[in-house]
């Protein structure tokens, strides 16, 4: 049940209406590792790049957690900073500020240790990076991919060739309108399945998820939350709750796919109810049981 | 399971990307009747208004579906136009015109034989109206009611005398976030909640809707369709097919709004698949318990 994580560990600055906080704990990897380390008993396998400005402290938690760090470059120069401000309905994101530093010549180096991983998740990188990483593992049984509207306009023949060697992609529902040029959702999930991936989940913020696989369609809803203090992390910890799901369980059918599905949408919800990775710190896995129990009686008919 | 409906019947002009229509039924008196013919044996009830001007034909279809037409007024002047250009994404809508005719001055009077309707929806008018029906009917077990920016902004004291004394509030999220001033979904519904209605739900689109009533929260996906065409009526609809099954089935219990809730979701999802009231025109039961079925496996996890 091994689980390799492939992408950014930041440090950001966020505000909401509900506050903002500055210099604290992001990026897609540590997000989906801490939600993934839930499910999995064994440590969930990091690769990514910070600076010397990165707090100790992070790496401290991230241990606790249980992530394997053993891919965790740290290299002279500053670590990957963003900056956004979230309107009042949280669904318009500004991005204040992006300063790439030692990510923008991050090139995932897959520890020896590492290349056995059953479980791949590429996080939002350069599509060529992705395969690179999918190159470096000898045989996962399961590899699934993010991406983002960056590389849908500038790196479009890179990411057909990433998308045409993956078996999931978990994309938002603007960026599958945009890879695809199809408005209507289910046509642009049918889509993609040509290009490659025989799993696409449309991931649609408040709204949930949409699951396309050999077996139809899934909804799974976003659970309505009385309070969201912070958007950031939700799709991430949502890939981190699937992919940690799906390989705790070992298996790759429809049911455990829908469960994952669930499990994803649990994470997420505890992600946007505090600010960075707060919701997921102190989080334990009967908390996660009783909101996935949540989840049946939002559902159930 | 008498069941009555208040509301607009009018010829509709729509541009859609998949096509435009001139003339065509419309008003959500229409929609809602046709859709909850389906679920109950009697004649659901109208009272509504139409000009001079009303073909026949439509008169003729709505009595085909089993529509007492006893309470429908033709009058001199006018039927109600309107005509609504939707873009690529179906989600935007412009008006690009409002002829209200004969719908100006429509007031509903309640034929004796509806006085003991215990069913009543009050689709969109002004709340004053809407209030009136209420006061001409002797004691309907359960009253809904739908309203629009319009009212909350133009009309809000009356609009509030009114959900003083109705059951049920059927709106669209952003008139629920405009009525309260609450962005948070869950936070409006309690405020709604709070100015007299048991049950609010809450339309989300393609997004499904949020059921709200004392055993929490219900969340109905909307049906994934390969292909939209008209979205115009997917919200009376809905609501055609859940006080349609709800008066089916004589209950009001959780249970009973949940599947109610999917009954309106199958039926707009008809809806919309055609121009106009034509997703309705050929509709069995056999096909409405299909969707129903489908329903199941799009949510079953």
């Amino acid at each position: 049940m091994s689980l390799l994580v492939v992408g950014s560990v930041a440090l950001d600055d966020i505000e909401t209406p509900a506050g903002s906080v500055k210099s604290v704990l992001g990026g897609a990897a540590s997000y989906f590792g801490v939600a993934a380390s839930f499910f999995v008993p064994v440590p969930v396998r990091v690769v990514a790049v910070v600076g010397e400005d990165f707090p100790e402290e992070h790496v401290k938690f991230l241990a606790s957690r249980g992530l394997d760090l053993a891919g965790l470059q740290r290299v002279p120069g500053r670590t990957f900073r963003w900056g956004g401000r979230y309107g009042a309905s949280l669904n318009q994101r500004d991005t204040l500020f992006t300063e790439l530093g030692v990510f923008e010549h991050f090139e995932p180096k897959i520890p020896p240790a590492y290349r056995d991983s059953e479980w791949v998740f590429l996080a939002n990188i350069q599509p060529h990076l992705q395969r690179s990483v999918l190159e470096q593992t000898r045989a996962p049984r399961f590899s699934a991919m993010d991406t983002m509207n960056f590389w849908i306009e500038g790196a479009r023949d890179e990411l057909a060739k990433t998308l045409a060697v993956v078996n999931g992609l978990v994309i938002n529902d603007e960026e599958a309108r945009q890879l695809t040029g199809e408005s209507n959702l289910v046509r642009a999930a049918d889509a993609i399945r040509a290009l490659g991936p025989r799993v696409v989940i449309v991931k649609r913020g408040e709204h949930g998820a949409l699951l396309f696989d050999d077996d139809g369609v899934f909804a799974a809803p976003a659970f309505p939350l009385r309070e969201v203090r912070d958007p950031t992390g939700a799709g991430d910890s949502f890939a981190g709750g699937l992919m940690g799901a799906l390989a705790s369980h070992g298996a790759l059918d429809s049911d455990a796919l829908r469960r994952a599905m669930i499990h994803g949408a649990v994470l997420a919800s505890f992600c946007v109810e505090q600010f960075s990775l707060d919701g997921l710190r102190n989080l334990t896995r009967g908390d996660i049981d009783a909101r996935f129990e949540e989840f049946r009686r939002l559902t159930r008919f």
